[in-house]
């Protein structure tokens, strides 16, 4: 590697992606420099999956201070403070921050608390000084941000999940358009929180892409507690009152007042004014950086991991990506990122787990397919008033036996999901479900103990029967 | 099989075992009769596993009271009343009951409600109008009850489990002898509803068996609640006071005042007075029932399955063995139960999920071992002044690479038991959890990014640095 650069690697972006890189890179003996202008962390860590899981945990009190009358206890008057759960969570988070710091110094790191843009294929810029240096080979790491809206009218009365992080006040009530995971997820935990919420979504269910069954549950789950979804709608506009509350005008006809309007819909990738005209790099359609297999750009010695490019948005995925980047990179190992039977989970309440195929998707590319699906009461609700079903649902095809899809809606199916991601991506089959003994008593326990396929579908339609 | 016998199968007892294997023959045409004294449900569902988890579930609001001021909640003055959680507990095993009455029914079975005791090879009395029936089968699945301890003076001052579920009070104050699961998660229950508790254990450290470092870390976390842990005590004797409270005095000196004292010192097989010699079964030398490895007694058409037989006594093992009983009986199938790599679950709290090997038999055993242990601060518990690490332990063969065992203790082990249990049993290796994309934020993903081994043990000695 050539030492006529400033650095032998240069990573635009301090996120979870980023951050793994320079480490590695740096414990590998390589003159590594980072460049972050926010705080380090990046989205997970800043402002997504950390600081909404802690919301998340936030919100769920209520439904437990609901449920303990059922369990004997007498709960005195309630009431929540929205400004101490920010001050709290937000000294998490620069603890976070801290350690993430800590971790890249530790590694040899050189961390820079700037903005860095591309001005050449070796060449950057930093604001720090509008200094220049150069790097062998550049990592953008630069990650997403919540898309804007620009084309709805009021859409700069609107927050985003950035904004939601850190509001004054927790709203009395909120719309969010969007019909995601961030959307799904924000209306559980304000709503959870006190907030009166209305769920607005242009398409016919939430929650595109999960298992269909999941999908119409948690939404019957939600509207039971007292989450307004509305599909099929869209926003058209927002407009400010006098009193600082904001007028939500629906293309069905009504108008809905509330204290915040939420946009989730979607994120884009952050290469605006990153300089990837000047280093030669090719942008997706949509604004991400295009890359190879093995997260290449068309410039062979700069890379992108991450939301940067459009592909998984997720944080492990992002670190996975910047593992591989490494190996290919600086062991002489060239490893592609392996996207197959990722794991995911919404932290909805109910929870959702899930990975590999649902069973739509089954039913279309492998045609015979046999379902084994559970639907019951969790027990932790059976003395209560709850009425929120748990669903486990285990696709397998019908003739190799593989169990190509494991999905759970209920308590804990985040975990859950986690460790059947393990079981599919080992490619295990339904026989080594069976051959587990149960755990008594738990909700897991019932994905080992479904002896016979709920349905069956053949050709890719369900038998009846 | 012969029609000369009023019936083809008699099942004693109406546990989960003998249920399942009384429904699985009945669906299979055969002529059966199930003879339950008490109430359908077994153990299990009537006082075991099931009421259990339910004053669990009751016992953790306490832990919500205390962590919800530090996301936000001012929560009024709670209390407890016992009574009403009995009531709503007990309501919710009588439908249990009534389920598996039904379940019964429905399949064809005649249940009787009384005692059947062997009179005979195929031969046995039954205690509804002192009647005499036969059968060409017969399945013993009498389960077992808490040991009395007849040894200690003042033992019929003390309850067992089964008392427990029906105390007309909370006792201010309990003693509880033993450091098996029954011992531990009712010291934290009771804990957790508001009572002293004070646990007593001959042994050096509670659960044996399980991992030195989860029992070491829930020991320390349950000190820490303000349980008090005494290990290496005995009890010599109890004594009733004239105020109806106890005095238990310790092996050490110490005498404890208490409302109430709890065995949990074991479980001994229910074969008193069955008839056992009547029909030539032979015994263990603590009065189970010997069963071969196809759960058949000595005497060729007499079988015994669940805790009667001192095996492995947890409810989804009785009901495997059951199942394998009318496979090996009715359809001519022989099929050994299978006890290789059982999860199971110690609904403490923190909660413990556990399958295979602990790290001290793998050592013994394997001797050369690779160990991969995460010890972290839950996120749930991060804004809270609540300290209870969680561990998560993968124990590797570190020459095949399977993972030949996996613990945790934290939130939700029990439901990760259960799905570890599923990895554990199909054999998979470290790489096959390595391979596995990582679900964010969860705790269970610590258990697909643990990439180095936290330690060695090579020749059974574990390798320093």
């Amino acid at each position: 590697m050539s030492h006529s650069y400033d650095y032998d690697l240069f990573v635009i972006g301090g996120g979870s992606g980023g951050v793994r890189a320079a480490r590695r890179a740096a414990m590998l003996g390589k003159r590594v420099a980072i460049a972050e202008e926010y705080r380090y962390g990046g989205t997970c860590v800043i402002r997504g999956c950390v600081p909404k899981k802690l919301l998340v945990y936030a919100s769920q009190f209520s439904e437990a201070f609901e449920d303990a009358p059922s369990f004997g206890w007498t709960v005195g008057e309630t009431s929540f403070d929205w400004p101490t759960l920010i001050a709290n969570k937000d000294k998490e988070i620069a603890r976070l921050e801290g350690i993430y710091r800590a971790n890249l110094d530790k590694a040899g790191v050189e961390t820079l608390r700037c903005r860095a843009v591309l001005d050449g294929p070796h060449e950057l810029r930093l604001s720090d000084g509008d200094r220049r240096v150069t790097a062998d080979t550049i990592l953008v790491a630069t990650g997403g941000r919540p898309a804007r809206h620009p084309h709805l009218p009021g859409a700069e009365h609107c927050i985003t999940s950035d904004e939601a992080f850190h509001l004054e006040a927790l709203p009395r009530s909120i719309v969010i358009l969007g019909g995601g995971y961030i959307a799904v997820e924000f209306a559980n935990i304000f709503h959870g929180l006190g907030s009166e919420v209305t769920l607005v979504y242009r398409g016919k269910e939430i929650l595109n892409g999960f298992d269909d069954e999941l999908r119409a549950e948690l939404h019957r789950a939600m509207a039971e507690k007292g989450i307004r979804i509305l599909c099929h709608e869209m926003l058209e506009s927002v407009e400010q009152r006098e009193n600082g509350r904001l007028c939500a005008q629906l293309s069905g006809g009504e108008a809905i007042t509330a204290d915040q309007v939420m946009l989730a819909i979607g994120r884009q990738a952050n290469t605006e004014n990153l300089g990837c005209e000047k280093a030669g790099i090719e942008l997706d359609e949509r604004g991400g950086v295009k890359v190879d297999g093995y997260s290449r750009t068309n410039v062979p010695h700069i890379f992108a991991v991450g939301d940067v490019t459009h592909r998984v948005q997720l944080t492990p995925v992002a670190i996975h990506e910047a593992m591989c980047f490494v190996e290919t990179r600086f062991r002489d190992n060239p490893t592609e990122p392996d996207f197959e039977a990722i794991a995911t989970a919404v932290f909805s309440q109910p929870e959702i787990g899930s990975v590999g195929m649902t069973e739509e998707k089954a039913a279309r590319d492998i045609r015979d397919v046999d379902v084994y699906r559970a639907k019951f009461r969790p027990m932790r609700q059976v003395l209560t008033a709850r009425v929120e079903p748990t669903i486990m649902k285990l696709v397998v095809n019908a003739s190799t036996r593989r169990v190509v899809g494991a999905h759970v809606l209920g308590p804990d199916a985040g975990e859950m999901g986690q460790l059947l991601g393990v079981a599919v991506k080992a490619r295990l089959t339904k026989e080594d479900f069976d051959r587990t003994m149960a755990v008594h008593p738990t909700a897991a326990e019932e994905l080992v103990t479904m002896y016979e396929p709920s349905w069956r579908i053949r050709n890719g339609e369900r038998l009846e029967g």
